[in-house]
């Protein structure tokens, strides 16, 4: 079996990794293709890959994202230079004949309620939201994730005429440690876990 | 900004990695509270950590669980050295005094009725296992993730009169390559993503 990874890029990945507020610097298209070329390889059920990413990171688009956003969350992510809004197809099953060729798998969800979609849509696109935060802090880019906006209003304005919905948000850049806030606890294995 | 981690790392942590069928070998108990002390850190909607991990090792464990898998994944699951269920508490918010100290979080989920808890309850778990799966690869150990089981019958045998339910099972140790079917499809960009 491999080593673990280095207690240095465990720091970065997990154990110092934060999520930021003050979040800015620039990110070019290159590197957001790279970083979806990572996430892609996380894996979902059936290989389903639910998840639809939208980047953010035109004056234009900050603007139709704007309304959406809590007032809590609406200047850091207008001041971040992209946000990643991460929803999810709940038609991902017309991808299936591509992405899981070796059966029918679209027959497996093709005839399913709104109420099972949507599960398995959210249950992917969450995944994925975690692949994208690790993926982005392992490009060195810091992230700052956020549930607190208004999911219609975005839906409405980036997803109109789809079966797409949204699920997270996500400010990528450079992070200013210098406004951090101590973290926040964790929950004790004990408290958590348990090994039966 | 620190620099990508290096082609070995994002090979081993999304480019080449894959989920394994085959998965054998051993997994102590320090191997696993070091696993949980990664994925604790990972970021979940106001630090709820609704996450909840049993770590089903021992042949008694095993046996309570193998009625609830699907044909496909038992034999597998019982040959695998732990099997992990991750599941969602669904009074997460009884821990936010602790987890979010700075402002009463807990009402701000207290009264909300079981389809909101249990929408942010799978959102924080899926992204706590897809934590579990990188902070594994980041250790060493493959990865065996899947949905196909009976929830109803996980629940009753690990969380009967709790308010935990399960959301994903990972089976976790030493994949064998050898027997790997080739990796399956996955969307390119300009299918799953826009830049905006």
């Amino acid at each position: 079996m491999p080593e673990a990874l280095s207690d240095a890029t465990l720091a970065r990945l997990f154990r110092e990794a934060r999520t930021h507020n003050a979040i800015g610097g620039e990110v070019d298209e290159a590197t957001l293709r790279t970083l979806y070329d990572l996430v892609k390889f996380g894996p979902t059920e059936a290989n389903s890959c639910p998840g639809r990413f939208v980047f953010v990171r035109s004056a234009e688009a900050k603007a139709k994202l704007a309304p959406a956003l809590s007032e809590g969350n609406r200047d850091k992510t207008l001041a971040a230079p992209v946000t990643v809004i991460i929803g999810h197809d709940l038609a991902f099953y017309d991808k299936l004949p591509v992405l899981f060729p070796h059966t029918d798998a679209r027959s497996w969800f093709a005839d399913s309620d709104e109420a099972r979609l949507e599960r398995v849509g959210l249950r992917g696109s969450s995944m994925q939201a975690a692949y994208l935060i690790l993926a982005a802090r392992s490009l060195g880019l810091d992230t700052g994730p956020m549930s607190g906006f208004d999911n219609d209003k975005v839906d409405a304005a980036f997803f109109a005429g789809t079966s797409v919905r949204s699920n997270i948000l996500v400010n990528l850049g450079r992070g200013d440690a210098s406004v951090l806030y101590p973290r926040s606890p964790r929950l004790s294995f004990d408290e958590a876990a348990r090994i039966e």
